[in-house]
């Protein structure tokens, strides 16, 4: 862990942008971190939807700097028992609800660390039982940004939740997975890293499709590796389900990459 | 009022994200006033729905710093005889319409003041009919955010416009509201503070609703004090519209606060 | 061409906000340019619309200032052979596939400079055929964006395309265009530039359409110089669809301008 300021800070949540909901977020972050910088990899997650937001974030974070702050809301159970966690893995730091959300951070890193927030360290005159993104989350962000440790407002944890079910399954010289989401140009994203197939055919809905090396190239509906890191199935300029009758939630199958 | 650098600005607008209207006002902002920090309140205030904006920016705003600058352009009346204004209350600032869209810091500021603003004194040599948070709003705002003081590009005013009908109104033991809008999560957002009801039953639509902590804990169609201040009709992690035949504009009776 | 550091950004997409593509970028740039001021133009480009994105960008671009850099990614191309560019035009820096999305700086400016990036000079380790954005354009204008001049990261071309398609042609008194897209409000904005016309009426679909100076005033629906710099077709608070059977591409003809 660097102790430097880490005044970047990047926000994933299910608040959508038609509410004050992110906006209020960053005025609290600025005023107590007015030189923080903050960037939003989307508001869009389907509400409640924490996988989904488990695999942009996973998508994201490693693009930013080390010591970024991310702060993921996506969070069913607020107000309930739930604990709420700063995430120290991979060189970047992770701040929201303990519920799996950063399932990948936590399950790829060796030497994660991870602190459980307490809120009577924040100095938050009232915190609501219905917005911690704004009450307890941008406040640890910021705090963090400011070059504090996570000790600060925090203390160390060895419990935690992964989602299990967000990883694939090795099954003989297949790996089976399924599609997480639909982005916007309608590929659908799957929960295969690129790195654990064998380029070749992918199974789903009972069809073969083959695997393209880029939209361009492709014919119909295919397979790609896609940009994110993971196995994606994907149209040239169409929304695979207007081709496919795929939903989120369908069973994927690759084959599993030789060594 | 403090005289110093202030350049932090927010922008609530009806301006949508789809066009160039908000990242405009942006560059104009930035050409004159270089450091601004502008931050995002929402774009998407449904067209027109300046009550819509007035309670946004009231759940908004104390959440920035002191003299941060809002902007807010809902604006049906762009290019008739409105005026624009700056309001100085609670130790923000405001610039838009003089439409009603401050209501909420222009009733609750006991020491509210109000400039009308000169657009010959801006320095901008065309100014549109049609698009007001580009010629008028966003210079004004980036002035401001230097630090000078609003009587270099106004004058003093008494005469502003606040919309009555979004305060409610107090009827022997009841205080009578209503809903203004729907958020991200299908919650109807009442124009009842928070602060001015007695937990208990909410009635809508013929129905009695309880008043409940956190979504968590809720039950159905139930009543909360929502975390922007004010009363919220709610249902666990579902819209209240796909429960209840609620409308924007429904009236919504509380039990008055006792003392 | 000024050599400062210009380290203002905006971003002009189709990747929509729902996905982390553009926070993505946004990370990429900060990791090469920490002091980059990233400001979205918009994310909300009809998904592979290029024609859309570059009369977008032409309404944006001159209210930002000089040295700005501007990035836009509207780019079905990706993958295949089209080139990736650099345009330094009327004062300010464009970054994108050489697909006609700069078609206006390039057509109007006299003085226009254009480079072909290349690749092996940005210090990307993986470039991907499918996310550009990220790879290659987010990278070039960070570089560009620390003062770096472009032949530093590409070579002079003088071969770039430019959509003659978006030009309104002129025939005899008149000037014909066409609807190139709807905005929030619903008005339908044409390729016509207010300059280029006589106030009068606007010939669509068969129907004469006069010219009003702001909404206000307008009835039914009417013709307007559009803030944006085009003539654009509107009515007062409704979308212009619901009054007149209008689509993108539909012809419309005004009076050109007398000398």
């Amino acid at each position: 862990m660097v102790y430097k300021v880490r005044s970047l800070i990047t926000l994933t949540t299910d608040f959508g942008t038609s509410d004050e909901y992110a906006g209020v977020m960053k005025g609290v972050i600025l005023s107590k971190n007015p030189e923080a910088k903050i960037i939003d990899i989307t508001h869009e997650i389907e509400p409640f939807n924490v996988e989904q937001a488990a695999i942009v974030i996973e998508r994201a974070y490693k693009y930013f700097p080390r010591n970024t702050v991310h702060i993921a809301v996506v969070d069913p159970g607020v107000g309930g028992k739930r604990k709420e966690i700063i995430v120290y893995a991979q060189g970047h730091f992770f701040v929201g609800p303990d519920n799996g959300i950063f399932s990948f951070p936590l399950k790829e890193s060796k030497d994660v660390m991870v602190w459980e927030i307490e809120r009577e360290r924040l100095g938050i005159k009232e915190i609501s039982s219905t917005f911690h993104g704004r009450d307890i989350f941008a406040p640890s962000a910021a705090i963090l940004g400011l070059g504090n440790h996570p000790s600060e407002i925090g203390h160390p944890t060895r419990e935690f939740v992964i989602i299990k079910e967000l990883f694939p399954v090795e099954r003989g010289e297949d790996i089976v997975g399924r599609v997480i989401y639909f982005d916007r140009f309608g590929n659908a994203v799957t929960n295969i890293p690129n790195s654990s197939v064998e380029e070749g055919v992918l199974e789903v809905m009972g069809r073969l499709l083959k695997f393209f090396n880029c939209y361009e190239e492709g014919e119909g509906v295919f397979a790609i590796k896609g940009s994110g890191g993971f196995v994606e199935i994907s149209s040239k300029m169409e929304d695979v389900r207007k081709l496919l009758k795929i939903e989120k939630g369908c069973k994927v199958i690759c084959q599993k990459r030789k060594r």
